[in-house]
């Protein structure tokens, strides 16, 4: 019963066979090879446009380069107050860029409020030489909250930032998990919508290690390959994240493995929803599933070893305040969610009560 | 015949299999999981001492993480004029420093010549604040030339170093192809030579993509964590880092690949040694040749499909320069270089004579 | 009638005529002059402490640099959510501290809240990787909303973060106007209630340009001879920054400046007071007032050519809101401001009404 | 006998009156006053072209601003081996480009040679990812040797970075002092051959502290308000360097500064080829003498309190190198010094061979 996130889980076999048969042989170094090149051409497809596709080893990686290479040292990024480039990584966006400030917006369950964003992004008018100019609206997409933005909701945002010319990065750690939940298409959730730039996440979808920075317009891209190899995120032997990466893409088995999840997600709330005294306070669209446990329920599970993670009181309104020695835990769901575990999870819950 | 590099090869089966073997049921994400303490604690059994180790997917990130956690953003690093860190890692040492400055030190066939450490050591006294400060010397084992230090000199240098208080890192994106060379233990190599912190490199000889850095004082790795983290180097599934590490190093498998690497690069001189008019101005000590070839020698070898790399003139004495066409190139064997590929080569030379 | 900042006046005589008396002769440059030494000895003087001192021409350098001192790159500096290192440096902390997070923290009137400093600390663990590391508390005194922190509250915030291995900064770029408001001694403010390192401003209190970084611990300054050497603050004929320094401080002169703007202030206060319509949110501390214009007043006193800053709605309570057209302004006085302004100022608000 | 640098001296007594005349009433704050308008104009007069100006309390910050509005993080900056942005700013260049790389080019006495310019670019290849990428050439004019690039030279090597798309960058610290000596036009000597900027140098030339960054082309200026500022060089009185650059341009006083300086350089080498045993290893172009002192003659003049810098042995070719004793050493005259003290001098050294 491990739903302490999705990375706990390994790889999808089918990734693994892809590394095996990428072995034989001699390759060019440095994402010259031809599996890097498959793998540009696969999003490229996949996206219905001609992109630059640069893969790297983390996600982490992957946003804090996307972000260095639409803002300057001296540019603000406007994330999420709780986006993960904001909490999750240690300073990284600030790293890479050399120094940018991340700007955290308001908005319900991990989604920035249109207002809130209309608010910050007049409160950073360009050309005030004492404050940090715009730069970069970035949105993860699912948010941390397990959430999703529709595509007319991604459009609008955008549309904000780029009025005021200020790019859109996307943070798809989970993006295959939001796009199978929203039944887009991946251009339609993308640049159809106003993304300039998007971290496509392989590695908690059933990847060992494989991320993608997909740019939409070839010509922002010009520095990049700098960017990345002074950031230590050119692997050698780039056949080996290549080779993930379109066996990933290649037959819809990126969807798969996010529909796997995402079902897995439903099965755990449904269930938890017959269980006395357990609250959903929002419905997860993806595969986190956020809920207020009583104290004992939450007692019994973590002595029968289940886990997953503890989530303060974060996005809770008022009329959801914790009571009682309840608390709030994120579950996460992953390709290699057992429908077993999940059903024992929702058993040992309801024996509790 | 493919010797453009170590890092065209794929990974040795064995480590595939680890990868695979560590693919079941779900672990802590990273480094937290059972296979990276393994690897922690492999290294230090191997290295007899108890070890700091932090696993990173390439050696660039090994290389600037290592000097970062010595050299403040005012210091110096010292290092061979062509070493990697100064001239193959398109700034990422100064990236990852915040800004201080490689000063390269002379030395024939890419190691630091002893004089020539003192002169420099001297030139950046401590405390002239218009200077940057001394803070770090790394060197190449094996160097950029195929050559290696003795256990003797890397004492010597690195006396040299402490003695001003400056520490040292030892880049060995090719170590075990050193040691074997020189069949010293890995403890004589470094620890015992006063190497302060190791780039321990398992991709260029076997892995798929897998470096460690080895603090030989838990002391000084007190930041590491969140260096790596901001770097976007803490990959998330570090199971698949730890697997194989540990699969490296078990029994000997890592000197078992650098054993076979380095007899072909013996072969191949060997071979060479009996075609006339190729020159060797330097001779192998690991797995890589250099070699003065006639032009029509380069050019059937490059017609018959032959891979590797033109150095330019670099490291050259005048009694060696260039003559009528001749170029300087340089070869890399591995631990997947078939002996009829060095036969096959040898063979192309002699005929094109 | 120029209320729009403190650094909108020039200098005074006294520092302009110690500039002169610096002039004749040969000095050594880059701080190692007499001057710079008896501002360092005046400086521990007023101070009661042997403090180690460092001029600086800008007080954006100054806090920047302070900051830098304690803080790793990976570090979090917790400042008031309005405070001018947040706000109106474009990011020098940032750029300084080679990339450290700024989180704000919220508070009435410019100073931080002991609650949310608690709430916030408590948010930063130390030893939580993926999140930046808890470095560095930075108080403004006087703040940015033109109030002040009593001793007692500098102690109590002080406290909160030295318990979790937090150092203490004060942004003092109005210093000398807190402390004659507060009728404190420069000691009594700064180290004895926890201060560990203050940028101490002459700029808005007289100087031409003159700030001094003030450690009140020699050995935490180990390095700030190398971070002010290459952020080009190291200037070379520090004889003019040390005059200036020695002059403001010598005979209480720093506290006539502050002591009459300060009582232009007051009398601004008082005549606002008298005219109908005008609200005053919350009272003047030092030498800033903030005042709720009715939109005819504002526009009467434009008309005039007085010049204030309109300050948006930032720091209202919703009993202050806005209503009708009505402006929220700051008008800061200096130590050049002149008596008859003030009284016109209020006359033209009067006859506006 | 003060000839340690002419940082050492004071300011002009017009530079002071213009400070003094400056300070009377209000004026805005962060340069957006009418004095350093105005310098903008009298350098734009100046120069013969229309200039983006800003000014700056110092040549290293100068220097590396200059030198970030041009080289991104992974970009080369090509320098004289003993440039004063190499061995004398403490890294300042690698800190403002956030870890651009200086690459230093040989030349005799301080001056790049065109030829070793040509190897270096050529060893720098665009588009060659492992290595930082090509830039900008910084030429300083005076050299650190105190000779001078003639105006052929400087368009000569001005148009070989051109070519391959570096811009060029000028560190005039000394910048009268050549310009007097080599007998050209501002605009001559920058703009007309291929110079894009200019650290323009006042402190060391009679102002107390005032540096001008000057742009030959308004486009590529338009984010250096945002690097200066977070570079804390942005002096909120910004009239008192307004008033220091006008005052030093103005009527020809830079000239007349510089011509004095000069003069005495010349006077001072006229009387020590007159002392038996001194040495003039080659000759001065600007305010700085570089000459072999047998051992009792730089006894006796440090015994009578002479002040000048030991200069190791560098720059000195095999026919000049030192022998039993004797030191090299540089003298620099400035604006202020007095011929009685180069009287002397020579007088002394005379006496003590």
């Amino acid at each position: 019963m491990y739903f302490s996130s999705d990375n706990a889980s390994g790889a999808s076999q089918k990734i693994l066979d892809a590394i095996l048969a990428a072995n034989g042989g001699h390759a060019l170094p440095y994402g010259a090879d031809d599996w890097s090149k498959a793998a540009e051409e696969k999003v490229s497809e996949v996206f219905e446009r001609d992109c630059a596709v640069f893969l790297v080893p983390t996600g982490t990686a992957a946003n804090a380069l996307s972000l260095a290479a639409f803002t300057p040292p001296y540019g603000a990024v406007f994330c999420h107050e709780d986006a993960h480039v904001m909490d999750d990584e240690c300073g990284a966006p600030e790293f890479f860029t050399a120094g940018a400030k991340l700007v955290g917006i308001e908005g319900r369950h991990g989604k920035i409020a249109p207002d809130a964003l209309a608010q910050t992004l007049a409160a950073y008018p360009r050309g005030l030489v004492k404050q940090v100019q715009p730069a970069t609206l970035t949105l993860s997409q699912a948010t941390e909250s397990g959430t999703i933005y529709t595509v007319a909701e991604i459009a609008a945002l955008a549309e904000q930032a780029h009025r005021k010319g200020v790019a859109v990065h996307m943070d798809g750690a989970r993006f295959a998990n939001a796009l199978v939940s929203l039944n887009a298409t991946p251009a339609q959730m993308t640049w159809q919508a106003g993304v300039d730039v998007l971290s496509l996440g392989g590695t908690k979808n059933g990847a060992i290690m494989c991320e993608a920075v997909v740019f939409f317009d070839r010509d922002r891209a010009s520095d990049f390959l700098y960017l990345r190899k002074r950031g230590g995120h050119t692997v050698s032997k780039g056949r080996f994240l290549g080779a993930q990466m379109v066996a990933w893409l290649d037959g819809g088995h990126w969807l798969d493995l996010a529909r796997h999840a995402n079902a897995q997600a439903q099965a755990l709330l449904a269930g938890l929803q017959t269980v006395p005294g357990v609250r959903l306070p929002w419905l997860p669209q993806v595969n986190e599933v956020f809920a207020v446990l009583p104290g004992k329920v939450d007692k019994a599970l973590k002595s029968a070893g289940a886990r997953y993670y503890d989530w303060g009181g974060r996005g809770l309104d008022e009329s959801n305040a914790l009571r009682n020695g309840e608390v709030l835990v994120r579950m996460v769901t992953s390709f290699a969610t057992e429908p077993e575990d999940v059903a024992r999870f929702v058993e040992i819950a309801k024996d509790a009560v």
